[in-house]
């Protein structure tokens, strides 16, 4: 049966395109290299009508499927699992920028082309693409739609699912699904695009979207500011938001411990008040339509104003291009000065914003009741009231031991205080495998109910990536031996 | 057993709130009274509880439910059939601003809220909600979201849709999915919450939702100006979109047969360059967060360039918040004038801006084939790709017969090319009723496939709004007779 299969899926995509031995890695093992999986074959089709054959040849034979982009996700949504039995759709070679529409502001493209290069193409025709991550070079525009990105420019663009108009899906009958018009408004029954954005390729395969395209901003202007404590902070987003409206882009938060790490670990990077470093730090960007000075003296206004208030106690401003990238260089670099650091428990999380100080101080005290001497590092995207909240042993006590003996707990007592506040487990990563019993615990259970009958419905034989999102008795991936 | 359902609906909201006699049209005909439907009884809850209980005790007796709020729709969706069997959920009770959170710039409310009322109440909070359309002081914001409500500042803001973070919905099965946290990045499984807005009450009820509040614009601008063709139109919008990025906030176009039916029929209504009305008029609207004076200069560096570039032969900029009302009041009373001019064939299309002035010229020519001497009016929201686009019988000719007898051919005509190019037949209005079939002959049946099986899973007993969106055996509301 397998060797069948496979035989159908070469007469599809051809021999080179359908790979079964040799180093799988790059397909099989995550981004992390923390998970790994094993499958009948890695399938690497060109064309939309060859996505829906293949997915016809595995329903046929009840082999299920996981749909691949980049592969540069964080929860394991995007490698098989470990039973051997599940058909890879890599979906890289599907990377054309098929039209840019510049009067409807929007362009259409495949689901496998590189965010990084769709960034450029919208560029060269004189547009913004603006959704932008670390991974921007290696991941594929389907996947971020497949997860719903989010990244340093959703407070401004919002995520990736504000970005699309319309998709072309592979359903999971092999059936192809047209969206891709780029309407604005097109109130036609039931809103398909946004169940499947988000969905992680549990009730199809997206091949290809119409995204919206914005003008390229005409001018930035990039500040860095001590701030006080987070209360502070809060009320500086509220007066830049009211002060700058939309030429607000970026907000991002930055704990001192993980500057800390930044000075301690990449010393080639020159993190401001270094010397003494402020509790927090706000990286703070705006851009604008207008001249390069007026979008600057908008920004300083704003932060005079703060200043004069009390709220940041001290600011630079970049004086060229170069130097704020430099900045954001270092906002960039928390989570490699912390890989240098060892070992630490992640989470992705988000709150309404109005409950962040009383988050972090609640969590905090919860934290060192339970592990007197751990430490805590948050930073994030603070204007959408998104934190990457991560937690370290003690100073001194070896890491790899801490994680092995206190993930769960600290994971716990984090999900349960976000969950008080009305927040989310997962902000911006998605659940893929590793957070399939998050949701079960912390979702409302009528949404979780909602969830399975939609799941059902599309998808009655649960052949689109069984097991994310929402359980299955399918096998998991398995750990790669000592990889964290 | 109907005097048994009303009993137990009367347990549930108390006798005043369960209405069965007198006049009850404002219930059971639609806003222009085209249709009506009869009823069991019209209920009117004040709490999400209430509809829980309600909407269980039908479910019990199988009697459907029709969800209500101000009953504004333009499609026939929110009055009951004629069958007399239907039981109207109304939800003008449950009208509070539950809460207004300054920090996450959010607002809380109640699904029976006027969304003038809401508007208003934001304002005083110091911000904005921008959703904002004809018939603001009787609508709901549930109705708004049920139908995905579009309105004049979609260009900027975005949909209700765009406008929404959370939700709180009553299922089928009288379960309550709460989702009203206020996040502005969630990704926890399944989006349900567009799933939900835009359905038009046929998958739940919506019963209350948090939404996007924005800051007040500091000081807006207001031009209208003549533009020879259409193409010029669509050049302008890319050139201010270009020039003022995300102040533009309005772009409304409108064709010189709609004006010259409102300096007709409306003569205390002043219609710039009224003596020689240009083939094209454009009311372009910017709003931003610096002062009147430099919000005003960007508007006007934009209408000289626009003149140098003869994308515009003339215009004029309010000097006052009086005179940029009487602007906007010219657009709105295009549908009036055209009320006084006689019944016409009605279309809420949407294209890609980039198609419309083919669309609006193979259109054109493909009515005036088929029917010599037809009158077309165009007008709309040029910047969303939406246009109120409507039919009027040759000169002369009597109107309620051109309609008797043409109607389904002009809309034919309309609808096939718009589908040519990949349009929509309901921008903004929805499908209710009156598009059942229209969604059948023009959507992807791919699609149409997924909306049925995710009715059927959502609500498998057909209890919430039968025969809306999705076609069904019962009952249609029945056209009031010499009704147009």
């Amino acid at each position: 049966m397998r060797a069948q299969l496979i035989d159908q899926l070469i007469a599809i995509s051809g021999e080179n395109n359908v790979l079964t031995q040799g180093d799988l890695s790059a397909y099989l093992q995550d981004w992390r290299k923390w998970w790994e999986g094993r499958a009948v074959a890695i399938v690497r089709p060109k064309t939309t009508q060859e996505v829906a054959l293949i997915v016809k040849a595995c329903a046929q034979e009840n082999v299920t499927i996981v749909p691949q982009g980049g592969n540069t996700g964080l929860v394991g949504g995007s490698i098989p699992d470990s039973s051997g039995t599940q058909v890879v759709i890599q979906l890289g070679r599907m990377n054309s920028v098929v039209r840019i529409d510049k009067a409807n502001m929007t362009v259409t493209v495949q689901a496998g082309c590189v965010l990084a290069s769709l960034q450029q193409q919208a560029r060269e025709a004189g547009f913004l693409f603006p959704l932008s991550l670390g991974a921007e070079g290696s991941c594929m525009i389907g996947g971020n739609l497949a997860t719903n990105a989010g990244g340093t420019q959703v407070l401004r663009y919002g995520n990736t699912r504000d970005l699309c108009l319309g998709l072309e899906v592979v359903t999971p009958s092999g059936e192809v699904l047209n969206t891709l018009s780029g309407l604005r408004k097109d109130n036609t029954g039931y809103n398909l695009r946004d169940l499947f954005i988000g969905s992680e390729g549990t009730l199809g395969i997206i091949t290809a979207a119409t995204l919206k395209l914005y003008p390229l901003p005409a001018a930035n202007a990039t500040s860095w500011a001590a701030v006080p404590d987070v209360d502070k902070a809060v009320e500086l987003l509220g007066l830049a938001q009211n002060r700058l409206g939309s030429s607000l882009t970026g907000f991002e938060l930055m704990c001192a411990s993980g500057l800390h790490m930044v000075t301690k670990h990449l010393q080639q990077l020159r993190v401001p008040f270094s010397d003494d470093l402020p509790p927090y730090s706000i990286l703070l960007e705006c851009s604008g339509s207008e001249s390069a000075d007026r979008t600057r003296s908008s920004l300083e206004s704003l932060l005079e104003e703060a200043l004069q208030r009390d709220l940041i106690s001290n600011v630079v401003v970049a004086e060229t291009f170069e130097q704020s990238k430099q900045l954001w260089s270092i906002r960039e670099h928390i989570p490699l000065a912390q890989v240098h650091e060892g070992p630490n428990v992640k989470h992705d999380i988000s709150l309404p914003i109005s409950s962040i100080p009383e988050f972090l101080a609640r969590s905090a005290s919860a934290l060192c009741a339970a592990i007197p001497g751990v430490r805590i590092v948050n930073f994030g995207h603070l204007g959408d009231g998104n934190l990457h909240y991560n937690v370290l042993g003690p100073e001194g006590e070896d890491a790899k031991r801490f994680l092995a003996d206190h993930e769960d707990q600290v994971t716990e007592i984090v999900y349960r205080t976000v969950a008080d506040f009305g927040g989310s487990f997962s902000a911006e990563h998605g659940v893929g495998a590793i957070k399939v019993h998050a949701l079960e615990t912390y979702k409302c259970p009528c949404a979780l109910d909602l969830m399975r009958s939609i799941k059902k419905a599309i998808d009655p034989h649960n052949l689109m990536n069984p097991g994310r999102v929402l359980a299955a008795t399918s096998a998991r991936p398995i750990q790669v031996p000592d990889s964290r």
